[in-house]
């Protein structure tokens, strides 16, 4: 399968997430703009994959000539959840070569991916039955995904896995890219409504809930696609344990708690064509209680969060 | 507004609830045939008007001359999970005069619904914003609605009410039939996808969910549109009362849990045109202690479900 992501010398060439499954198409993206737009308009999305893009963008425009903070501003403000991006952005920006720091930045994040589906195989050892929701796999990063790279790990194993695919809405993630690669990849999925997720798990269909994360809070509280909540306070109901899988460049030790993150709003249109008021919110906060554990690069996090994150960030400052 | 349900004489006429909110187009519903299909294909919808458009269905199979065991069967089978179909079918097969009773079936609803409104606009008499799951109002019954009809006896009587509708996948019915509805009424109205609830209700935008049910247990278990039970959970984790409000009709003494409720799986078709293995409930069940209290054409039940139901039938059988 073709990464989502390709450096090709000159040029950025990225899947454009737009049209799939109807369609695989190649964007060419030649300059910083381009890339701001790809990010935008959502050809290319997941937070680890924004953030691979992003680092290019700093690359296309500083040999446009143009000037670095203005690079970092506009690039590290095209989506205004993810933490990595501004991270993967201000590293570029920063060094003194910045094509082999953006290359870095994505051998960075495939290696983080393998590293994810290793730690998450093995605490997800019992189940084959996994809950997924919006995209979190190939398509969301520059290699086999967080938490849908624990169920390519587990494939890759031999071990039995299939997937249950919430449809995301509104844009749809879930039914659109997540059936696709994993359909493309010869692992068993099931697609349903996200309202359907609810009663998958109680009545036992599911062993356990993986999601990805945007930003994860130095509290453990985690912002993710909308709907990632209620999965888990479902999971929690139902006694099903709730993993978010995810590279540790997307925990924000600034951010005390969810309440500091920004939510995206996106447009009405997303959810209708009607002439009507629509909230449209396209992430959600998870408060840290409800999560079983987070399975990041750097190993697996248990409660208490505000400890173990601390900890995780301490051994990375250590290396 | 126009009735979703008239009865012209010898034909039925209903509201083809299938093209809202982009048509507004009259069904002529002249045989028995004619209404299992519109029940069927969900041209009409919501549990008390399928009950009040089987009626009218026995009545014209009758007058076709085809026996009423046939009838019953074929009418009361269309649909699977709402109890009063059958409960309406049968009490028009059984009756001396099939048209009156079926007239009956239609005027009680209507006069069960001003009720629900009145029971429900004194139970909800501090909350104004109100999260309203699939559509349960004009278009849903024979009157204006059951948990929609609290909101229109609200607006009625001059008090601020506004709704907050989730979209309802798989089949958009808060987007396209509540949305509409509301907008025409001129009550405010603010659309969610139905992920979006979680979030809302945390964020304290949400002063009491009401949705409707299609069958409620002897115990309290409630059968309703997929998505009630997640709103039920997410309403209790975060303190805001969940109404189920409907008919006593709707309640189920032979059933004594919601184990026993048999949910319609619908075709995969609704979800996606993808060719893959999809999980399409379309109602789910949600457990009696997550309800807050039944809003009723008998008055409000409140736990113990399992007494104050069977209190409610047998007040009920002695009037």
């Amino acid at each position: 399968m073709r990464s989502a992501i390709e450096w090709c010398g000159d040029h950025l060439e990225v899947i454009d997430q737009t049209l799939l499954p109807a369609r695989v198409e190649i964007a060419t993206l030649a300059t910083a703009d381009d890339v701001v737009n790809a990010i935008r308009r959502l050809a290319v999305r997941g937070a680890p994959a924004i953030g691979v893009c992003g680092a290019f963008g700093v690359v296309l425009g500083l040999r446009e000539g143009r000037p670095v903070e203005e690079l970092v501003a506009q690039i590290g403000d095209a989506r205004p959840t993810a933490v990595n991006l501004r991270w993967a952005v201000e590293r570029v920006a920063n060094a003194n070569d910045p094509l082999d720091e953006a290359l870095r930045v994505q051998a960075e994040d495939r290696e983080s991916c393998e590293r994810i589906g290793a730690f998450g195989r093995a605490e997800l050892s019992g189940a084959s039955r996994i809950l997924s929701h919006c995209n979190t796999g190939r398509l969301a990063t520059a290699g086999i995904g967080t938490a849908l790279g624990i169920v390519y790990a587990k494939h890759a194993a031999g071990e039995r896995v299939e997937v249950i695919a919430t449809e995301t809405r509104p844009a749809l993630q879930g039914a659109r890219l997540t059936v696709w690669e994993l359909t493309d990849a010869g692992i068993p999925v099931t697609l349903i409504a996200d309202s359907a997720a609810g009663p998958a798990l109680r009545a036992g269909h599911v062993d356990a809930v993986a999601v990805g994360c945007d930003r994860v809070a130095a509290n453990g509280d985690v912002a993710n696609k909308i709907g990632t909540y209620a999965l888990a306070v479902l999971a929690k109901e139902n006694g099903v344990p709730f993993y978010v899988a995810g590279p540790l460049s997307t925990f924000d030790a600034d951010t005390s708690s969810g309440d500091g993150i920004v939510i995206e709003q996106r447009s009405a249109r997303e959810v209708t064509d009607l002439d009507v008021a629509v909230w449209n919110p396209v992430f959600d906060v998870t408060p840290a209680h409800l999560v079983s554990a987070f399975i990041t690069d750097a190993g697996v996090l248990r409660p208490p969060y505000g400890s173990s994150i601390k900890g995780a960030f301490a051994a990375l400052a250590s290396r």
